[in-house]
């Protein structure tokens, strides 16, 4: 797709209506340098996007009476504009909460009687123990529902539990991808996430062989849009590890569920404040910066603890001043932010400070 | 009705729907102390907002095949969540620049092919010289129509013509109110503010005796709301000045126009960056600090020099120390931001040192 947007730009030569009919876009934040543009037009956007979000709302027992919190930035990132959007459409209240702090955005859920509130693992976290800090523990509000997305947090045990009792509310882990849009949902059961089977047609292939795997075996999701006019995807390899169970769930869906959600990745890319991010992307803006060696590290906060991602870089010779490098770092700081949307801490190691590897390079270290 | 919703919290007892029916939220700028809490319910959001923006859509000129960046920050405040969802609902291609900077927005402007965008006039200025800044004056894109509103700059025909050379585009007046929503725009003729007659029943009245005006004189436009079903005004006394123009405008509408747009304001109330400001509200959040005097001035920077509302205040005694100043100021700037959502420069001043007034105050300063 991005190959395809590079040589036929803006869209690729993969879309089914032309430009003229989209009505809203968004970009990926799978940024292995170069985001792909997703567009959608008026029947996927208010049609199609409302039917995959209906089943999200049944699934977490969301009510028109409720009230939806979204502490969203409203960016070209496509969550949480296709949930609000429909919801909203379904009769829920909502309650906008773009460009305020997170102290605001918790008084705002105070202030207009949210029940249900939306965000990243990472972020759900952030505002829970903000909440504690500012003596408004977010326990004592009127929100029952979180539903997380972005990250694989909200499908981790420890992580759940843990928005779970800073909410005292339920969690979901609602997902899906730009480009193939909302395909699951986890139920009240909480043991997994819901396919939409009747828009999405799902597979479950050994990621070397692409032969199927059996129920009950960890595979690779590949999906098939059965729904979407603008871009519909075939076969489409989202790059999730996950489980088939095909039994009738307990909470009466017979729709296929993937067993403890997504298990992993099938490649190297990492979530970090609800952005997909591939490492070879970060190399790649690291390798545009003449002033900066080939070596690097990758150093990945816990979630939660509001910390920046941090790269470490080296001078590429002693010949650049302290001045020049403060200088790229600058421009490498604007560049990383436009491209991979988040903002990282660079430091400055010492030239040949940095590991070296002989045989596969592990430069990527998350903290614990 | 900030004193129905003060004494039945939270909507007042002038809803016509219940707040189960409501599907959107807002509040007004208009802030002399706790805003306005507006909802809308879906027939309002999805039918009669479509309606009305549609209005502004031909007025202005933009097409299905038009694109349109916003650059917003989605927040509680109505503009442009009404103008995108109805754009967007009519076919227009929405690209979201929620959580951006100025220079990513620009970019964003060039990558995606904008050829319609949206802001108050102090960050349209804003945006059109940082881009030149840049090397990228948007000048040179493809935006031809740009939309201000929240301020009385596109029709202060010195700030319209800035504007419009910045962006070498048509630059038009949008105007509305949180309360009563959407209820003029400008044509392409440039000459004034066309109200939709088939929603609205304008009158232009003295404001003293409240008897009628007649065309050409200088009144205050009241206004009553034909369409809408979570929250019809009557008679509302929006406080703008304006002049009524019954006959034929060379576009070729026969609704009333309002020449030159809003003239002014019938009370004190003055706006910036798109925030409609009562000096009395800023008067009672100073107030509320015992550690300043009762002594400030408020001083308001020209359109578009970036600079924020400088906030002078004085202690209160000179028992105050230091430190305690320092802590009161950063409470009052926490508590500004929250309540009137712009962030202001807060000077502290030597006791005595602010002038005081025999006669009636002159605490509002507009810096040239």
């Amino acid at each position: 797709m991005r190959e395809s947007q590079a040589q036929h730009p803006p869209w690729g030569d993969f879309m089914c209506v032309p430009p003229e009919e989209g009505v809203r876009v968004f970009q990926t934040t799978g940024t292995t340098g170069i985001p792909v543009k997703v567009m959608l037009n008026k029947m996927d956007w208010t049609v199609h996007f409302y039917e995959q979000f209906m089943h999200f709302m049944c699934g977490y027992g969301i009510k028109p009476s409720d009230i939806l919190f979204v502490p969203f930035g409203y960016s070209l990132y496509i969550a949480w504009w296709g949930f609000q959007a429909a919801l909203e459409q379904a009769g829920v209240m909502i309650v906008p909460g773009g460009a305020q702090s997170s102290q605001d955005r918790i008084k705002n859920i105070f202030e207009w009687g949210a029940t249900v509130v939306c965000g990243t693992p990472t972020y759900l976290l952030h505002l829970g123990e903000t909440g504690l800090r500012m003596g408004m523990p977010l326990a004592g509000s009127k929100v029952k529902i979180v539903v997380a997305a972005g990250e694989p947090g909200a499908n981790v045990r420890a992580t759940k539990l843990a928005i779970q009792e800073l909410w005292g509310a339920k969690c979901y882990d609602d997902i899906g991808s730009s480009e193939i849009s909302n395909f699951g949902f986890e139920c009240i059961v909480q043991k997994g996430t819901h396919v939409i089977e009747s828009m999405f047609y799902a597979e479950c292939l050994d990621p070397d062989t692409l032969k199927p795997v059996a129920p009950g075996e960890v595979g690779e999701l590949v999906l098939s849009n059965l729904c979407t006019e603008t871009m519909p995807l075939l076969r489409y390899r989202i790059k999730d590890l996950v489980r088939f169970n095909f039994d009738r769930c307990e909470c009466g869906r017979t729709f296929l569920r993937l067993d403890g959600g997504i298990l992993g990745r099938s490649d190297d890319m990492f979530q970090f404040a609800g952005v997909n991010i591939f490492p070879s992307a970060i190399e790649n803006l690291i390798r545009q910066v003449p002033e900066f060696s080939n070596e690097y590290q990758i150093v990945i906060p816990k979630f939660g603890s509001g910390k920046h991602i941090r790269i470490r870089v080296e001078p590429a010779s002693s010949e650049i001043t302290k001045e020049g490098m403060t200088q790229a770092v600058k421009g490498f700081i604007e560049n990383f932010k436009y491209r991979i949307t988040v903002t990282p801490d660079v430091e400055i190691a010492e030239m040949g400070e940095l590991p070296r590897f002989e045989l596969k390079a592990k430069r990527l270290i998350r903290e614990d």
